[in-house]
């Protein structure tokens, strides 16, 4: 069978799976959940010894040692996947849900319910941890899901969905619920991406190189973020001590994420006062600084570019630009932004609410830390992803993120005249 | 300036006009809106001498007289272009609500707020009142629009949408809120397509041949039906009467368009008692009638093929298949349907729940026409399109499918620990 043929095959069974999973009651679901949880911590020593393999081959591999501490599994990431599937179990089922109902002059009762989306396609790199967690989330919300993870972590996550497979089959869900693909050959993901008579969104989790290629080639709706520059600005009216904590914490507490800070605005009026005592506690934490030609009139920092502006680093760099107005500010965030998390610092009640009004982002904060986007922190209790897109959702992903809503019509014999 | 540049332009025009609209209030939004309708109805002699053009050149390429029906702008459907604004004004506007809002255990206060999602491109065909109910459905929901009409109403369509800016502007809209493409040349909609910097989503509005392009092409969103093979299953325990005159509705009210039946099922217990009647009646209104095997052993019909089931007629032709059972009716409309409108006719409780629970499309009846899947008898008091799509949203889109959903985040001075 062609790897073609082979993708096919997984597409069908996963619509097949989806036509029953739509309909499964949550108790069905969360017994299956849970049994995916007692599954894992009963098999500890099977995962080690498949992640061992993973390991071994990552070290021939040269992989560096914090790519290796990704991919690890040991017995504390074993019960956390296990603590993940039972969080999944124990939050609220979305399907079925009504969202509002109204009656019609003619009697139709006219309502909006969730329903899953179908088929779930999750592209992920390196950690294994990702298998439980999605195929976690696809299930209780009532989606098949096709799995394609790293090759570094295919001997992991085989094991990981077999056992999903065998525990949530043994308790009723449909074989082909949770479905892996099981080549490591990179062209699965082309053919996954082709699978538009199956599969109903394309959730893809890795580095920006990984995203753009899904954007570029998928022939399925995408539902992802590309970059995260969030931007802090600090307004005339901010409090400075606050600022200057959420600006660090933006910064610092996680460089690595798509929710920290990228770029700092900082008004021009409080520039002088702002600038100085963050720019040396940054400097302290290892943070590289490149400034704006007003900026470097205050502190000594690398210039920075137009190249800067849209870059995300994801690392220990920060780009800082005084402006002269709050409008100025969000044009930068507008215009140079990738539309994920953008803060004002500010006491000022006008300030604030323009801020919120007028950034286009996924989420718009003000006086708190861009690392808060995120589904636990917003209290969604999981999370599948962050989308910058503004079809379907925007921001963190979760349950109900993968639901739709179905038209239901219930009527006496109405016809339309 | 190449037509790529030229629609470079229209996409930064657009952009910039959407900035500025996401903030406008409904005052000055539904004060433009009605602005834009005096201004059509002072204009009439203007509007018929442009729409005198196209219809000139129409009877010149020799277009079909249903066709010239469709192209002409007489005063009463100027008058129904002026009262479809003013409907659009009076509707309530969806920006700006608030859809639930928790505080985090950290004090932060986490909303999601409707905002416009920005640039909307419509791809249409022929009738040019559709420029006016697009316009003005975009502006109400805040976005600004590229519109680009039919080449065989472009004359029309020019002059309506120059009504519209210079009116809306007037009245404080941004200059570019409403642009229509201007050139006629079938290039132009490959490079609207391409605006993906600039444009949110595109909603196409016309044939399948459209439509189908539409998708292939796009880099942009597509929200739109393509196929509209609708269903009715009348039931083994369905009320005959009831199921006659509904599948009569569904068939003959209106037969060219997307919710009108195209296949109907007929649970094997009730055939006899039902297909000679119903035939009857169908023939009688010039329906042509294709069935499967055991249909035509109750009834002289063609028979239907494999591709009938696959087919939307859009026509008085019916495709009728006994099945003998609920399950194989649900099994032949998830895999031959377009997931569009789809009944069931029956008494029987469990049947009911069962079909609107497993049928997976758009809208889903009981006992009702499924002519009625549309913005204006759902309720919505208006429709731009109908969505096939499961993201974003499904079934009759309006202006809530016209927004998307932001974040909004409220600290004071929360970081993350």
């Amino acid at each position: 069978m062609s790897l073609e043929q082979e993708m096919q095959t997984l597409g069908q069974q996963a619509r097949e799976a989806a036509n029953r999973l739509r309909s499964l009651s949550s108790g069905v679901k969360d017994a299956a959940l849970l049994a995916a949880a007692a599954r894992l911590r009963a098999s500890r020593d099977l995962l080690s010894e498949e992640n061992a393999k993973d390991l071994a081959a990552g070290r021939d591999k040269g992989l560096s040692s914090a790519m290796l501490d990704r991919l690890e599994l040991n017995d504390k990431r074993i019960d956390g996947m296990a603590e993940g599937l039972e969080a999944v179990a124990a939050l609220p089922d979305p399907v079925g849900d009504i969202v509002g109902q109204t009656v019609r002059p003619n009697g139709l009762r006219v309502a909006q319910i969730r329903q899953p989306l179908g088929v779930v396609g999750i592209i992920y790199e390196s950690r294994p941890n990702v298998t439980a967690d999605a195929a976690a989330l696809c299930i209780k919300s009532g989606n098949a899901c096709i799995l394609r993870g790293g090759s570094e972590a295919i001997h992991s996550n085989l094991a990981i969905a077999k056992l999903l497979t065998e525990a949530t089959g043994e308790a009723g869900l449909p074989e082909h619920a949770v479905q892996i693909v099981e080549t490591t050959d990179r062209a699965a993901v082309g053919a996954l991406l082709r699978l538009d008579a199956y599969v109903d969104v394309i959730v893809p989790r890795g580095g920006k190189g990984l995203i753009e290629r899904i954007y570029e080639e998928s022939r399925i709706p995408v539902v992802a973020h590309l970059d995260g520059i969030c931007h802090t600005y600090v307004d005339e009216h901010a409090d400075l001590d606050m600022a200057h904590t959420i600006c660090v914490n933006a910064k610092l507490q996680r460089p690595g994420v798509c929710n920290a800070m990228e770029t700092m605005l900082v008004h021009e009026t409080v520039a002088q006062a702002f600038l100085p005592g963050l720019a040396k506690a940054l400097q302290d934490g290892g943070c590289e600084l490149r400034g704006c030609p007003k900026t470097r009139a205050i502190i000594e920092c690398a210039e920075a570019t137009e190249e800067d502006w849209r870059t995300e680093y994801l690392d220990r760099i920060l780009s800082i630009r005084v402006v002269d107005s709050l409008a100025e500010a969000v044009a930068h965030v507008n215009d140079y932004g990738s539309h994920h998390s953008d803060a004002i610092v500010t006491e000022h009640y006008a300030a604030a609410e323009r801020f919120l009004d007028e950034v286009d982002s996924a989420a718009v904060y003000v006086n708190a830390s861009t690392r808060f986007t995120d589904g636990y922190e917003f209290g969604l209790g999981a999370e599948i992803g962050i989308s910058t897109n503004k079809l379907h959702c925007r921001g963190p992903m979760a349950l109900r993120e993968l639901t739709s809503l179905k038209y239901v019509v219930r009527g006496t014999g109405q016809i339309r005249e």
